[in-house]
């Protein structure tokens, strides 16, 4: 028995999603047919409305303003030549409710596992590069390219976060005064029997 | 830092969906940004076209014919005097694909951990229970309310399908001059070594 098309449909679009699988797909689509037509179209007219939110040109998170720039990158109050290179979106929400940071932002875009950037992340990169160079001119040094104050890598705590980190470091290290990654150390509300090694280790090394 | 509101939408209604976490929604709604416009719009009317879909009003699978029949109820070569009782869609297509069975289907609907039916699942055995007492007249028994050939259980081989089916065998069991399940045993492609005490003791039980 074949799926009816318009369920197949869904599917398959659905099964295009990160973390969501082909059988899930088919559960979610059936799902969506038993609600009622008014939610049905809610959902179907809420992502369509997607379609309005631009990309900011300059650190790739997203805004509706009429111009390229999104609310962080437009705001005069922002230190642009600090610049906070996160993995995803929802990483550069995290960070900002903590209203600890006034820099700015670059979302290079999930990493494989393997670690070699794709061409739209090389795309960016290029883009940042660029920015750095052309906008950032150290007024102690005219006519040499720019360089960012700081380069924050904000990448998960992980091996494969540490390896996103060190090769990004290679393509950007070289446009920032100073590189620096977040702190690790014990979390807050974690208990030190149950804490890793490595997480110790670092809590010993950076005590205050 | 709130999310833009577009993105919260979405996001508050993909986690609405079974299976689907608030976190998990969010990182969906800015995937599906970032993917380009005519990606977006197709979701989008793929998940409108689900409205179209009519569900059946005798088996409660989905159909799109003109009257309120799904291609199995109103296929005249299907044996409407044996009823297969299943909980999802999935389910039915699963078990439709075996081509093994001639009968109709009756989806139920997902059953909650405590067995109670929900007010509209209620609805729909109520409304199988008139058909069968309608419809399904026996000729020895002029006058009298009808009685299904054979209602088959067939909800999932673990403790919660064991107690739906008790607790539907109560509510339908009288309906059918039979009831019976699916047949336990060794699944097929399965290993005797890794097989647990219950599905060894049934493959004894039902040798062949």
């Amino acid at each position: 028995m074949k799926l009816p098309l318009p369920i197949q449909r869904v599917a398959d679009e659905l099964a295009e999603l990160p973390s969501i699988g082909p059988r899930q797909a088919i559960r979610l689509a059936f799902y969506i047919v038993g609600q009622n037509k008014e939610a049905v179209r809610n959902l179907a007219a809420s992502i369509d409305d997607l379609r309005n939110i631009k990309i900011c040109e300059r650190c790739f998170f997203i805004h509706q303003n009429a111009d390229n720039l999104c609310d962080i990158c437009r705001n005069p109050n922002r230190n642009q030549r600090a610049i906070m290179v996160v993995e995803k979106e929802t990483d550069l929400v995290s960070l900002e409710n903590t209203g600890k940071y006034t820099g700015r932002y670059f979302i290079i875009g999930e990493i494989t596992k393997t670690g070699i950037l794709e061409d739209w992340q090389k795309l960016r990169v290029q883009a940042l590069k660029s920015f750095i160079e052309k906008n950032l001119v150290d007024a102690a040094r005219p006519g040499e390219p720019g360089r960012a104050d700081e380069v924050i890598f904000a990448f998960n705590p992980t091996s494969l976060g540490d390896l996103q980190t060190s090769l990004l470091v290679k393509e950007l290290g070289q446009l920032a005064k100073k590189n620096s990654r977040l702190g690790r150390g014990l979390p807050t509300g974690g208990e030190i029997e149950f804490a890793d090694d490595e997480t110790l280790s670092s809590a010993l090394d950076r005590r205050s």
